[in-house]
């Protein structure tokens, strides 16, 4: 089978198996987020309240932590829900939203990180260096230069935080430490539009409920994003009607469309 | 006057009284419960905190109280609006969305039904079904199963909780204890975007602002939702073009355009 | 050079310094402000915890503040964050959404220009009355009628306040105390999708950024949203593809088709 095929089937079963996924996200993106889940086949659940959250992500297939808009109380409500997913052997994926900017946010990003087995961290270059001590420019959330290798750099978190790490950008790179996937796809658009980053995130997660080997799983939900990005570009005049067609093309891709896009680079 | 008709009536009345609907949401629909009230010529209001709510409710014509996702803070503040509007006579209608999910659910939204004379209950049948202790199967907050007559469970519910009952689904169920309305409209996509649900109590809420048989407020409420839906669907590549279009047809429908697709069936 | 080429200068500036915009805003509207900036090549970031926000104003080039879905701790932050942004010479602009509807509003803006100097305060007709203490008739928050010529208020309200007042409606009136710029673009349509009043703000900051002529960077916010708005009309069947082409709009719009639209009334 191809890693072509492999990504195929994961959005396949997605569909079969309609995984429920627990977010606990930031504001900005929540409409965005649930509205993603909705559009491959999976279902969303948002919930922040301490008193459910390890109640709800009992019931989920996968959950999703980012700090995009993060408060002590959502940070302490994402380490129970992290704990009793970790208890359970549900998948989680942390976003460390802006990383860097702020030390509450560096600060909490590590914490969860400490107190949470994540199964995926997806970041941009600048939040997952600075998660390593990189000095990184980081403005606000949007994105950050790394005077280093984005390859080397998602080793060297993967093999520090002992998870799946996927790094977000003009090319973006997953890594578990000893594999690597290349992931060339997107389109420029992406970035115009707020809350492709989280996307991902909630694409990793949704990819990880049917997919226990989390470097496919995660460059499985990078490679569908480009392509679709791609896709839902050429239907677009600015940003308004590229978020629009990128949901109907999340909705409608044909698996041969998103195998013939595809563009991978595989380090085994 | 046919049903149809009343309906019309209802939201014709709307854009001439332009009610206020005071919302105590979620944060996943806040934005497309407000542009579902401006497109119909309601005016939307979102206001939370205890310092505020009695006074902003007092204002307003209608209330919305929707757990989707609640904090105990957010769940005083209902009590404080709802109880207020109690008083003034103001009609409140409560979505208790994921009811059945977890413990802090169910629990929040019967302390609310307990402490707030509601006029209008929304729900799907999982969670409505759960608020009468029926052990329903409900994933996430998106739908849920129920081993009982979708008609039956409206009108118990009704008599239970002395509120007029609407559950949403395939084909959608209204219930004042006595009457019954069943409403055939609506699309596949409804299900493949998020909010509708939520949409569909502001909805509820805008008619009962000017309708106070809440049994017809809410049948027109759930019927106008279900035609746009269908109009909508005509237009749309998927679930992004769908709410696109779906935001226009709330706009833009022809009281004769609604009049012609509403499929009710009524049992007085 | 004409005040229309001014405007065009302002946002070729922004094109070009990107300056971040960090916005301590409502939930309804938090995810259009992010698109709004992203569009116009802004950079925003949303960052509410007071634990946060004075390390994120610090990397910042404008701060927003609105408070339309406020609480206690958001104020809190909003001051702290505003504080901290005086300190540093970053501009700081208000939206005091629904002042005059709730006490709590009314008190919570006036206590945000008592302890932080705000270089824009943009709101309609009846939030802008209500902090001077007209009685003005409040809808929630989404008008407002005040027996008063608005290039008077606007006037009152910069000498009371010491800041540029920009207030919107039918026709925008833009106050530095002294002089006064009407602005006769915009569409109906603006007033049907929610958030386009805090659109206006968010606009406001990230002209703020790049001019320091605060008259002319709320003058120029305004006439960029109006025109945008106009050209979105053209393109729309209702609000939901008027939305659509706003944001698309914010994006591609061309400098000359924005100096030919703008409709600017200076009185120096």
């Amino acid at each position: 089978m191809t890693y072509e095929e492999k990504c195929t089937i994961i959005f396949k079963k997605i569909k079969e198996e309609k995984p429920l996924v627990h977010h606990i996200t930031n504001f900005v993106v929540i409409n965005d987020n649930a509205n993603t889940m909705l559009a491959i086949g999976a279902l969303p659940v948002m919930s922040y309240a301490r008193e459910e959250v390890e109640e709800m992500v009992a019931l989920s297939q996968a959950l999703v932590l980012n700090i995009g808009t993060l408060t002590p109380e959502t940070v302490e409500s994402a380490i129970l829900a992290g704990r009793k997913a970790n208890e359970l052997g549900i998948p989680v994926v942390l976003d460390p939203v802006g990383a860097g900017a702020t030390q509450f946010r560096t600060e909490s990003a590590l914490k969860i990180l400490q107190e949470v087995k994540i199964s995926i961290l997806r970041g941009n270059i600048g939040e997952i260096g600075n998660l390593l001590g990189i000095k990184a420019e980081v403005r606000g959330v949007e994105g950050g230069v790394v005077d280093a290798d984005t390859s080397d750099l998602a080793q060297r978190a993967s093999q520090k935080f002992q998870t799946v790490v996927a790094i977000t950008g003009k090319i973006d790179v997953v890594s578990d430490g000893k594999r690597a996937v290349k992931i060339k796809n997107g389109d420029i658009l992406l970035t115009r539009i707020t809350g492709t980053g989280c996307m991902a995130t909630s694409l990793c997660a949704a990819c990880a409920a049917v997919e226990r080997d989390y470097l496919w799983a995660a460059s499985s939900a990078l490679g569908f994003l480009g392509v679709c990005g791609e896709i839902a570009a050429r239907h677009s005049l600015g940003p308004g009607s590229f978020r629009v067609s990128l949901f109907d093309t999340f909705y409608g891709i044909k698996k041969e469309e998103l195998k013939a896009l595809l563009s991978l680079e595989v380090k085994d």
